[in-house]
Formats: C-alpha cells, sequence, structure tokens
C-alpha cells in the first residue's frame, strides 16, 4: 500500500480531520512550521474587526469596562491553564515569552537569597539563556549550563533556579518535567519551565508535577497570530511571596488609585508590568478558544499518529535523512528534526515547491506537526517531495542558497 | 458673539478640519479623552485585515521575510523620531512604556556606577515610580521624589537618572525640558523623558536638549489602539555603551544564528527583548502615518487654539471651575484639568451625555484635546454640558456615583 492510499484511510478515520476547515490555510501549501508560526484561525480577522471596529472605534476608552479590556490578561490566561495542568488563576496572558523568563528567574533569585546560579543546558532556546545575560551584568545571577545528563548533578547548593524547556526547539526531545522538578527541589532549587514547544500540542501537568513557574508563547501552536502575547504560570503556593522586577502600575493591587507606592496585585496579576496588549489578545484568545475545543488529548494522538506515519512515507521513498529527533514519539514533541550540511538549501527548495518547514542553524531541517490542521495527505505529500528534492539535487540551485534576513 | 457662532468660524478656517473624515468618531461623541485611549483611524482596519488575512494567513512564517516583519519595530521607531526631534535611528517600537522604563533606568544605573537615586517628583504618572520599585527591591536603585521647584537642587552626586514626564498626566504642564536636561547633565546624572502625553500633539526636541533617553505610549495621541506598542529613545552617543537587562533574542545582533551566549546588537534594535508584537505594530503604524501627515507643529497650534476656547466658552457660560492646569497655554500640554469635589460623577453624567472625559482620582476632572480628530464645535458643546450637568446637579443621581473597575 502507497503511503498515498494509506493516508486516505488515516484522514477518513481522523477525529479531528473537520478541524482543518476552521483554519485560512493558502492553496498549495503543505505548512510544516505551525511550531515556528500558527496558522490562522477563520474566527480571528471576524473577532479582530469587532475588537477593533467597535470595541476601539466606538466604545472607545469607556471599553475597557463595557468590553472587560481590563480582565482579558487574566481571562485568556484562565483558559491556557487546564491546558497545561493549571488552575485558572495561576495563568496570566502578558508580555513575551522572553520578558516573562526575566520576571520568573529574577523571583526565583528572589526567593532563594544566597543562591545565584540559574542551571540550564546547553543549546536550550536562546533567548531562554540570553534572559539569564542581563542579570548576570546587573551581579543577581550566574549562569550554569549542563549538558542534559548532567543537570541533576548540577543542582548544588548554588542554584536558586533549573530552566528548561520542556520540548526542544530544535531536536523535540523532551525533558522529564515529573523528576527533573522532584530533583531540583531536593536540592533546594525552583523550577521554571518554558512550554513554548508544548502548549497546544502535548499535554503538561505543571501542578502535578510541583512546578514553580513556566511560561510559553502563544503564537505556536496556541495560533495566536505573530508576536502574540505569550503566558506565564506562578504555581499558587508562590503568589502571595512573588516579588517580580518588573513592577508596573497594571501589576499594581489598585492601578487606578494613582498612589506614588507600589503595591503588588494579590493573585497572578501582580505579574503584568503595562497596559495589556488588548489587540494581540483578542487574537489570542481566538487561537486559545479552537485548541480548548479540539482538546490537548486529542491533539497529542494526533501529533504522534502524524509524525510516525510521515516517517513511514520517507522509508516508503527510500529516504534516508539523519534524524536527530528521538526515534520513538513518546520521548519527542510535534515534530520531527533532520540534520543534512546542506538543510538550509534544501529547507529551501521545499519551501519553493510549497512544503514550509524551518532552517535552525547550523544544520537542521525542522518539520513541524501542528495536529490542529495537519492531515495524513499533508505527511504523504511532503514525505514525496523531500525524496524528489533530495533525488534531483534541485536545491543546489543558487535561487536556495542566498540566505535571507530571518531563516 | 456665541461659543458655538465663534466656533463655525473658527472651523470654516481650520486648516486641519478635513482630517476629521480621517477617524472614526461615533455618532453623538465628543470625545475628550484622546490622551488615554487616541481615535481609531479609518485606515486601521483595513491594514489590520491585510496584515491578518495575507500577511498571517497566507504569507504565514514567510512573513517575517517577505512583509518585513523583522524591520517593523525599527522602521515604525524612525516614523516616530521626527515626531520628537529625534535620529530615525534613535528610536524603536517595542514592549509597554512600562518595560521600556525599566531597561532605560537600569541602563543608566549601570552607566553611572556608585550612584543609585533615580530622581523624580511625586505624583509622576504611577507607572513611572513604579518601575523604580522592582529594582530598589533588588538593590539597584534608590528612589527619590522631590516636587519640581526642588528637582534642581535634588540633583546631588548619587543621583543617577533624572526621569521625568513631560506634560503632566493629571495637570497637562510641562517641564522645562532644555534647563532640566542641563541641570541633570551638570549634576553628572542622566535624563529620561517620558513623552506619554506630548508625543503626537506637542513639538519635543530630544536631540536638541541633549536628552539621553526617552519613552513614550502609543496607544494616545499615536493613535495605535488600545495597548498598542510603547517606543523607547536612545540618544546616539549611549548606543555602543548601552547595557539593558532584558537581553532577549530580538536585541541580539545575530538572533537566527542561535548561539548560546548573548551579544546585544550594535544599535537601537539592542533595545528590543522578545518576538515583536506584529499586529499591534501594523495598528501603530497608521496612526503614527497619519499623525506624521497632519504634521506636530500644526497640530500644536491647534491644540493651543481648541483649549483656549474651551476656557472661553466656559466663561461664556458663567461656568467657574477649578483649573488646575496651567492658565497660560504655552506651559501646559493638550488637556485642561478641574478639581471638584464631585470629579468623579461629574465625569460620569458627561459620559452619560456622549461627552467623555478622564476622571482622574481622587477629584479631577480631566479634558484632553486631541487635535487631530476634535472641532471647535465639539468645544463649544462640551463646554454647553458641563454647564448644564454643573446646573441641573444631574450629576448627583445615584448611578453617576458607583465606581467601575477602570475609572
Amino acid at each position: 500500500m502507497t503511503p498515498d492510499t494509506r493516508a486516505r484511510e488515516f484522514d477518513a478515520a481522523d477525529p479531528l480531520g473537520h478541524f482543518r476547515a476552521r483554519f485560512r490555510l493558502p492553496e498549495g501549501v503543505i505548512y510544516l512550521d505551525g511550531n515556528s508560526l500558527g496558522a490562522l484561525p477563520k474566527a480571528t480577522p471576524g473577532t479582530l474587526a469587532r475588537v477593533v471596529e467597535s470595541e476601539w472605534g466606538d466604545g472607545l476608552i469607556r471599553s475597557w469596562n463595557d468590553a472587560n479590556w481590563f480582565d482579558m490578561a487574566a481571562r485568556v490566561g484562565a483558559k491556557i491553564a487546564p491546558l497545561i495542568g493549571a488552575r485558572p488563576n495561576e495563568v496570566i496572558a502578558c508580555d513575551s515569552t522572553s520578558v516573562n523568563l526575566f520576571k520568573l528567574i529574577a523571583a526565583a533569585l528572589a526567593m532563594r537569597p544566597g543562591r545565584k546560579a540559574v542551571l540550564s543546558e546547553p543549546g536550550n532556546f536562546p533567548t531562554d539563556l540570553y534572559m539569564i545575560a542581563g542579570l548576570e551584568a546587573q551581579g543577581l545571577a550566574q549562569r550554569r549550563l549542563a549538558p542534559r545528563e548532567q543537570l541533576a548533578a548540577a543542582l548544588d547548593g548554588d542554584v536558586a533556579l533549573l530552566m528548561l524547556t520542556h520540548a526542544h526547539y530544535k531536536t523535540g526531545a523532551l525533558h522529564d518535567m515529573a523528576a527533573l522538578t522532584r530533583a531540583a527541589h531536593d536540592a533546594g532549587a525552583l523550577v521554571l519551565w518554558d512550554l513554548s514547544h508544548s502548549t497546544g500540542a502535548l499535554p503538561v501537568d505543571l501542578d502535578a508535577v510541583g512546578a514553580d513557574f513556566a511560561v510559553g508563547c502563544g503564537y505556536k501552536y496556541l495560533c495566536g497570530g505573530p508576536g502574540a502575547p505569550a503566558f506565564a504560570f506562578v504555581a499558587e503556593q508562590h503568589q502571595a511571596e512573588l516579588q517580580q522586577p518588573l513592577t508596573g502600575w497594571f501589576g499594581h493591587a489598585a492601578p487606578f488609585a494613582f498612589s506614588d507606592d507600589y503595591a503588588g496585585a494579590a493573585g497572578i496579576e501582580r505579574l503584568q508590568c503595562g497596559t495589556p496588549p488588548v489587540l494581540g489578545l483578542a487574537a489570542l484568545e481566538v487561537g486559545v478558544d479552537l485548541i480548548a475545543e479540539i482538546g490537548v488529548d486529542r491533539l497529542y494522538a494526533k501529533s504522534q499518529a502524524l509524525s510516525e506515519f510521515f516517517l513511514e512515507s520517507l522509508m516508503a521513498h527510500d529516504v534516508a535523512l539523519d534524524l536527530v529527533s528521538p526515534p520513538r514519539a513518546a520521548d519527542r514533541g510535534s515534530q520531527l528534526s533532520f540534520r543534512h550540511p546542506q538543510a538550509y538549501a534544501i529547507c529551501q527548495a521545499l519551501i519553493a515547491r510549497g512544503v514550509i518547514g524551518d532552517f535552525r542553524a547550523p544544520d537542521v531541517l525542522r518539520l513541524g506537526f501542528a495536529p490542529a490542521y495537519l492531515s495524513f495527505a499533508d505527511m504523504a505529500a511532503a514525505a514525496r517531495h523531500i525524496a524528489e528534492v533530495l533525488a534531483s539535487g534541485e536545491w543546489q540551485r543558487e535561487e536556495f542558497n542566498q540566505r535571507a534576513a530571518v531563516t
């Protein structure tokens, strides 16, 4: 049986197949980059038009009350919470992932006086590592990196925080959240999980593993749009003592009392800083609502089936690529990454065929499988395109070897 | 001659009168709160629809290059620059005003080792004062407040930074930017100007006064929409040595090299932190383009004429309110504020009549005059409504005395 035949059978039996129609996907495109920027929900333009024309245009300043803009950050956070095993009052949607990392790294350092080390792994997503640099220059933190198999051993009495990304951005490899959280706590450290490559595709259970902090991205599997607001999680038991340094007026207990002195809000609202980005939050809410409607468990099951079928399809075409993702579906996020010295040009040649994947420097072709809108037919077709690009050598064309600004 | 007759003459002669048609303003509303949330430019919904449907929906991840999302923050910043007397490479649009304050306060402290004091005035906009609190809790800053007439005397050798708002949010009173910048520099301190209540309504000349840093708001006179991205200014001569603590990947010299180590971009881009909010920047750009097209000098002339005529109209109705704004137009921003023990209820009664102003705790009625879309007829009508509300005592109704969440 060919991959195409099998794909038709899988798609016919796919309980999530009809959700594809809820997204706008351009003709002729197989989109394997939803882990970088999620596709556009068809409901988003209408919602945004309403927020812009009716709430902003007609409601004007009154919409802070009348359209509940004031509560948007907490409301969207509460909707993200069940996707990551958190209580509604433990999550808020605000700022960027990077800014939220800063708040929580600094908060952890304040909770562990005498400890300065922030432990992570080399090759973690750059901004996670970079956000330690500013605190290091201020003399407040010390970055410590250890390869993942040596992380537990590196957890000594200097470590205030263990900060890791659950699903690795480049390889998709998963950390054992429960075991590492336990190890950190045993060493007296706190834990911050970056869920950017998990939320909306993989089940995560922050409260069950006893996580202290987490952050995540709104524009990948949550389909919130380019540069969407991010989210932050603080376990309920830490909220009362939480000191985060971005002490802006929207995190104040009474922002509109206009007092001169800062007093943080009682709950997760303390994590807010400036005025919330209403347009960005409105778009994010549409994506979160849709992903929540589909359901994380069903998304995860389909994600695993898609990537397994994609590997089968590559084999059926006799494509032998160097897989850098974990071979077992249970050990990886919703992606497959392959190492090839010409990964950049191959990625460009695929994009020219409408198969949009991602290049990750220096030599990785990364294919993301957003289960909300991809079909098994997409998998079969993508595998065929890869086989053809490799067999034909068309990636050697000059046009595919010129680097763009953002790759 | 009645205020209404004079208003007709003024409007007929107003060279900016036709720009009102470029904004969507609801029927029956006189909007005197454009200094809190600017009105919606009619071009914004179409631009946003194009960015969402075509650039995000169809372009997907390719739009970072093809639609120049990668350059948006610097491009919008460069468009704001001429409105505030800056060079295009000195301004970037990013994050919130609060977050940008944090970056620049911390940067100033790093540039003045041995000095910890951040000098401001009591009653400055809350978030400006609050953003010192986080750095104070980290042991990096000391807040020092002095009334405006004592600021120069408070500039001693401990002061790293003088941080003030050019046009006061509550009264509209202006600081003398040139004199205070000189005084700070003479004392070895740096200066950060908050231009939130100036940009797009008053001329500001940051380079001429020798300002070091500035921030400003995108959602007031720039009409960027609720929670629009803010902007930050760093004088060219400080950019090479600037160390700001929010060291995210979009401020990296080579974000897509994915190296483990942070290295700040050479120029103003170093002020970026996380992935830029594309939808928010797209809306902001429409507002900035429109304000730039009208021109700050013309906006300022009309702003002064509007507020003078409004005061005349109040007098014509024999309304005697306690003006807390400077009486001379040259000494204030584009607003008039009045103190009244029942300011909240009066504000609500006016809103019920379609005259939308702002209450600022505890007792200030604040009326903003956004010159891009207000007419002299609006001034005459607003003055008449105020006279009627005060004469009738209708503000005493219970419904006008119940506080909403955001006031």
